[in-house]
């Protein structure tokens, strides 16, 4: 059984701690908006869509409790939230898009009283987090219609029920597959640094039932050369216009040895992921996190110290190495001429 | 300063204890069989050419305290020795490499008396010592010929000096090629499970005053479409006469990963490591290790118990992505035909 990773109950938002797992299974219980962006900012929720899921409860519980009369300081009060919510991660599209969409709801109405306001923002809280679980539905179904019975999936970091308010993206579709009653055997690559390959893609899909075996990242291309792999999937944190696709570090690796070996690959993400305003992936800005990822693990060191280190935490992947981009509005096929890929494939 | 990986001294075989870098600099004293294999076998020395040294001196050590007065009961220890020293380690071509010189002195000699024996053997493992010393340089000269200032180089894995009796193969080119007066910037793959490069790599590096900078595996394919990669640089335990080379998990990722962006690959090996009974890479076993390699580190677990996992040490790289083999016999580029690589390019 799958746990719930996020999940707004008695005025606040719960959320499944991903930094204890695979140890502990344990809920925070964030009762203003700093505890959710700090939630974000460490990691304890992650996956883009979970963060835009997360970022929306943030920004109600930024106002829930406003003593303020006027509809100025109440925007003053949402848009600091808002500012705090919005620096915790700079590369995951459904985060910006999440505080977008509040921020709709606010300007829309200014003319409603606070109270209503508030009533307003947090029933968009609650139906974004519902609309992320009937994505997920509808990217499984989607998506399951690639995979055949006996397939071989490799996947990277976690596009699963941890990186959403549902079933996940990427393994939406190997659930959904399975629940189709098609047999699959899953290849997670650990996903170094912050290992969500070991600690919770493999977690999960054990929960989920899936027969799973974890790999180190850079077994990837030895598996493929002895045909153990049938198609690699994988989720997106940002995708732009013409379908290049920031995803964890690894992705672009493991796309070019798909094309090397003519496997297939694939991308499963909400449609909202999709950035219009970026032509190409040359503008994603990637994130870079702290050395101590790299040259510490569970608190212990694992380099010399002062070494020099080179951590970004995307890469992106050029649409020219994507076969199918899985949406819950259909499959997409990027355009060989790369100028929009949202010409429907085949 | 570089430290000396092996060394005999005091009837005894000193050798880096390299599970405690980069925490410790300690040394292990080997007083006999056992203590060497052992040594291979917890991959306390590792690296092809630095067990092979140490298997010969483990052999000797084998009947350095030998009683037999008979050759045939000699060689019956001999072989109790030599059968143990053979099983450490799989893959690594030196290893039986080394094991057969010391055969041959015992075959070839059977006349002489076992005191004599005894000081040929110990003779011959010195020899190998002293021409891996050897060998690491003349690799290092023919292999700085093709690096150039300013280049910012790739490897994997540790091939250096903690990996021979000497100044290291691929790094030792690095060594070699600074000490010409180039400047230059290595990436050092952390490679996992065992991560050599973050704790072995990047110490000796900085050791011997190399700018480097620690990186995930999944790391590469970003920097080389970044063009912050000229050539990447690694080493090799074990090379069949077509040029196809096995060498740590992830090298043929970086291979494949390197073609796709038209930087060249260079594999700097002993000529020994040429395996001239292996038509082709396809022969070559490869070492499967223990799970907990993945699934733990410093003994700390980092993945769920019980999980399935596939850990092989070793990659196998076709010829095809080989752009020059360094040897201390020169530099050889594989044949297009894959006969046999031993034709020297251009």
């Amino acid at each position: 059984m799958l746990p719930k990773t996020l999940e707004w109950k008695d005025d606040r938002l719960h959320i499944l701690d991903q930094t204890e797992l695979p140890y502990r299974v344990e809920f925070i219980q964030c009762r203003n908006y700093q505890d959710v962006a700090e939630a974000i900012r460490k990691m304890k929720v992650r996956g883009a869509p979970a963060i835009g899921v997360a970022a929306a409860f943030g920004l109600y519980l930024g106002i829930a409790n406003s003593q303020e009369k006027s509809y100025d300081e109440f925007l003053m009060e949402f848009t600091r939230a808002e500012r705090e919510l919005s620096q915790t991660r700079p590369t995951a599209r459904n985060l910006f898009w999440a505080l977008e969409r509040m921020r709709n709801v606010v300007e829309k109405t200014r003319s409603r009283s606070i109270k209503m306001l508030k009533e307003l923002l947090l029933k968009e809280a609650k139906a974004i987090l519902k609309e992320d679980q009937d994505l997920c539905q509808k990217i499984g179904e989607n998506g399951a219609a690639l995979i055949e019975d006996g397939d071989k999936i490799l996947t990277h970091c976690n596009a699963g029920s941890l990186a959403t308010a549902g079933i996940g993206t990427a393994l939406g579709v190997i659930y959904t597959a399975k629940g189709e009653g098609k047999k699959v055997r899953v290849y997670a690559d650990e996903t170094r640094p912050a290992l969500q390959g070991a600690r919770l893609t493999v977690w999960e899909l054990t929960q989920g039932g899936v027969d799973v075996t974890l790999i180190c990242d850079s077994v990837a291309g030895l598996l493929m050369r002895k045909k153990m792999i049938d198609l690699v999937l994988v989720g997106a944190d940002r995708i732009a216009a013409n379908g290049d696709f920031a995803n964890k570090i690894g992705t672009y690796n493991l796309a070019v040895l798909a094309k090397a070996h003519g496997i297939p690959f694939y991308v499963a993400a909400p449609y909202s992921t999709i950035d219009h305003s970026l032509k190409s992936g040359e503008d994603i800005q990637i994130e870079e996190r702290e050395k101590d990822e790299v040259t510490h693990l569970s608190g212990q060191r694992i380099a010399p110290n002062g070494v020099k280190v080179y951590n970004p935490v995307f890469d992106v992947t050029p649409h020219q190495y994507v076969d199918r981009i899985i949406t819950d509005q259909g499959l997409f096929k990027p355009s060989a001429k790369g100028k929009n890929f949202l010409d429907r494939g085949e």
